[in-house]
């Protein structure tokens, strides 16, 4: 889905870059035209995802913000249309599990990518709700998202149902 | 998902033949050494589909058969596996509403499937639940897919959430 939206010179986001995947994914979709902004609470996780994008040579294509993705407003001017953003909901896996998104920054994030969001432009969160917290934040996501007014945007949730221990989803947000 | 699980000679079945829509694409993937079960308790449904059919020259690979899906274990060898089913639950659009699927039947189809499904063969629901009787039924085809064992079965469910007024879904049963 994300390689079918992002083109070239495309501006997209990354709100949890975590161990900088999805970040280096991002940067050689968008060239070295386009921009990844890309947020973490974490300097372990600024430094890895630094080094990824230098060892790939895609350091030019990325702004990376130390700081929670609820700031991305700040980050990135409010008439810059953004085409895909990603988020990893819960924790790093192999990371600190008591560092979590939690629901109000998380749909501060979001609200501000709606804003944001291009024509056809996407928001994909990846949902883990396993963790003490993860519940919660789930719920108020599936809240927020339900609710987006059909005529403005598709959302599409996508996940494995008859797994045990709260299985991971994926809820895609795409603009009309 | 379909064209990626059935390959020329599977054998296959299209529950709910309707406008014959899904049963000539699924002729037409088995292809001359496959076979295609294909079942509706409306004669204008077989009708229509065996037209298609002749359309395409494609009746050689088909048994059509004018009763409910329910009946499939009469029809189908139990020892024959199958690489895929198709299931459109509700009632046929364009059709006479008050001529639905029902719970018991539907349950006890998907359960002939499961007992008959090759390994990585699917079993795909498309669930419309927004006429009356559909919210029992789907709630009943959830209750039942939701406690497959994780270990035999993988099951997905794939929708839009945003939607009022009961948008369809689609639920897919894969065996491992």
């Amino acid at each position: 889905m994300i390689n079918q939206v992002v083109d070239p010179g495309d501006h997209v986001v990354d709100a949890t870059v975590g161990n900088g995947h999805d970040t280096v994914y991002l940067a050689q979709l968008v060239g070295p035209h386009g921009r990844v902004y890309g947020f973490d609470i974490q300097q372990s996780a600024i430094d890895t995802t630094t080094a990824a994008l230098k060892a790939e040579r895609l350091t030019n294509q990325v702004t990376l913000t130390h700081a929670g993705h609820e700031t991305l407003a700040a980050v990135i001017p409010a008439e810059e249309p953004i085409k895909c953003a990603i988020f990893n909901l819960g924790y790093l896996p192999g990371g600190d599990k008591n560092i979590i998104t939690k629901p109000a920054t998380t749909l501060t994030a979001i609200e501000s990518l709606e804003a944001r969001l291009a024509p056809n432009g996407v928001i994909i969160l990846l949902v883990y709700s396993g963790h003490p917290g993860g519940q919660t934040e789930a719920q108020a996501v599936l809240d927020h998202v339900e609710h987006l007014d059909q005529h403005a945007y598709q959302v599409l949730q996508y996940g494995f149902i008859n797994q045990v221990h709260f299985p991971p989803y994926l809820i895609a947000i795409q603009k009309r």
